[in-house]
């Protein structure tokens, strides 16, 4: 495919802030945006030329959406499958559904990973409760029991400490097929977001540090503290697993970090969280990165001018936007979603500093 | 006024590359904006929340717009003053009508630097052919003719380099008021992009040096090649000729630099091309101070954590885009115009490096 020249208009699956970044990144280069998703009020639509309010199995709004788009791209990876190869046969869908098919289901997301070389957590898959007590033998205790699909920020998932716990989290899987994995015992985590061109081109971005709270991002730190060959395997593992996709696109992958091995832990097949620091310490964000490679554009450059901290506004933290705003080094980047929850991802901040090294 | 808060409507008067930019900076801060224009596929439609297409004198549709936002701004200074007068009786407008009347009209802008002591080129106002001839004398050859409003890019405006260039001049004017500028001998130009808030907050961005072909700007360069009390000097002038307009937004102000001294040229009520830099080399860029100041939240840091150059996309130089896209260092931002004509304004990049001091 040629480049898609300015004028054209890339299709995002979901309307949530991942879309509206995209979105806002897909104007820097004169490209505009059509959203399509089921509910109303979404962030993305504040920001885009075109908007679309549908079910994701509606073929008849899926195929009028193809028909007003130059190429389809997703926000997040519970879109359902279907839909992805709904629309691949009628426009160019990037990252493809074979990337949304592994990064949908954790067994073969663990299995990629290992067929790699690369090392992960100890897993077993559960659909019985018979499975999950032989599972605990393989991975010994504490282990995490978790739904093979659709959970994220630590949703569907149960912790087990002791063979007393096993009922209640096979109970909470509530009949979903399941993974068991051992708990690793991890310094900390990380995450490289990278992006695969269509010519098989890859950038990498500098490594995040990440800081979870309650299974939900809270920082990423650039630079991350690690050992540079560990850190060079890691982008070496998310390339290969790139190129095993054969991904087009900004993918994340999250990885342990343990005593001198490093562990993969997810991969998410669009731009991620802990790649929102691109947008204050990169001349081209994680966003910009992936609508020019869904475009068929040549890939940025990922040079840091900056070292950044990015944190997330979660609930009504966001509600500090006057305090934060008076911050010098401070940007802010406010989602304008209307209703404030708990835990909801209500903005994010990055906080720059002159670059050390 | 306090603050607006996050998911409040701004309204911006144009609907082109400028009012885009601050559209997406608003974004950024989680405002929704609503473009008044009268023109149908403006650049700044795609990426805002909401469009009214009328004229400026459409009192029902200003109204009505007036109703639907907390405050507006505007992105030119040539939308009519009437406009502006009657939407200050309905809602905060930011800069209001005083700056406005000000920047619309050469002769005011000249004489309101010289009250302030700054230093401008001579100048007469110019109705009639014998006021030309007599004018001529006080500014002396060459000297440039301009209507008093109106003008940007160079429009309207006459070079006289002899007596026998007068009555054409005249002629070019066709009616309207005028005004006679003699011709500085500058050695470079350069500008002042500074925000005023309601509160009389003062913030300038680093001074650019910026290189005009055909009238239109070419580059601007940051840092500037000026001798420091000189700048400061500029950037002086600049906080008083806010403070006497009761200015509140970004404000441009163009200068010559003579020999050892300097001239001011022209007052922008708005976000200006020779500010369009910030957006790569600074945290928050004059889109967002700018709107910052309308919506009553503090102004934020103008640190530059990068040197840059800002080079105009004009016409078919934006059809570049694919070789500029593969440039290090290079942030490409293109406008959204589907239609391309000789020296319009397609897109801009920033060319960025490691800052030098």
């Amino acid at each position: 495919m040629k480049p898609l020249p300015p004028g054209s208009t890339i299709g995002i699956l979901g309307g949530g802030q991942l879309a509206r970044m995209l979105s806002l990144a897909a104007a820097n280069l004169g490209l505009k945006c059509h959203i399509f998703a089921p509910e109303k009020d979404c962030p993305a639509f504040q920001v885009s030329a075109a908007q679309t309010i549908a079910a994701y199995d509606d073929e008849n709004a899926l195929s009028e959406f193809a028909n007003g788009v130059d190429a389809v791209t997703y926000e997040f990876e519970n879109v359902p499958a279907a839909t992805v190869e709904f629309l691949e046969k009628l426009t160019i869908v990037r990252p493809g559904s074979k990337a949304l098919a592994v990064a949908q289901d954790r067994i073969a997301e663990k299995s990629l990973a290992r067929e790699l070389g690369a090392m992960t957590a100890a897993f077993a898959p559960v659909l019985t409760l018979a499975d999950l007590e032989s599972a605990v033998v393989a991975t010994g205790l504490p282990a995490i029991l978790k739904t093979t699909r659709m959970g994220y920020d630590g949703k569907g998932q149960a912790k087990i400490n002791t063979a007393a716990d096993l009922a209640s989290a096979f109970a909470a899987m509530k009949g979903q097929p399941a993974i068991l994995e051992s708990f690793v015992r991890f310094k900390s985590e990380f995450s490289v977001v990278c992006a695969r061109a269509a010519d098989g081109g890859f950038a990498a971005f500098d490594i995040a540090e990440n800081v979870h709270r309650n299974h939900i991002l809270y920082t990423s730190t650039v630079p991350a503290k690690i050992d540079e060959e560990l850190g060079a395997e890691a982008i070496y593992v998310a390339r290969r697993i790139a190129e095993m996709l054969d991904y087009v696109g900004v993918m994340g992958v999250e990885f342990f970090l343990g005593d001198g091995v490093i562990y993969v832990n997810e991969i998410a097949p669009r731009v991620h969280n802990s790649g929102h620091w691109t947008m204050n310490a990169c001349l081209v964000s994680q966003f910009e990165q992936h609508i020019r490679a869904v475009a068929g554009w040549p890939l940025g450059a990922t040079t840091r001018h900056s070292d950044v901290v990015m944190t997330n506004l979660l609930g009504d933290e966001a509600d500090a936007w006057a305090a934060l705003a008076s911050e010098d080094g401070t940007a802010i980047h406010l989602y304008g979603k209307a209703e404030s929850r708990p835990g909801r991802k209500m903005g994010h901040i990055n906080r720059i500093t002159p670059r050390q090294g």
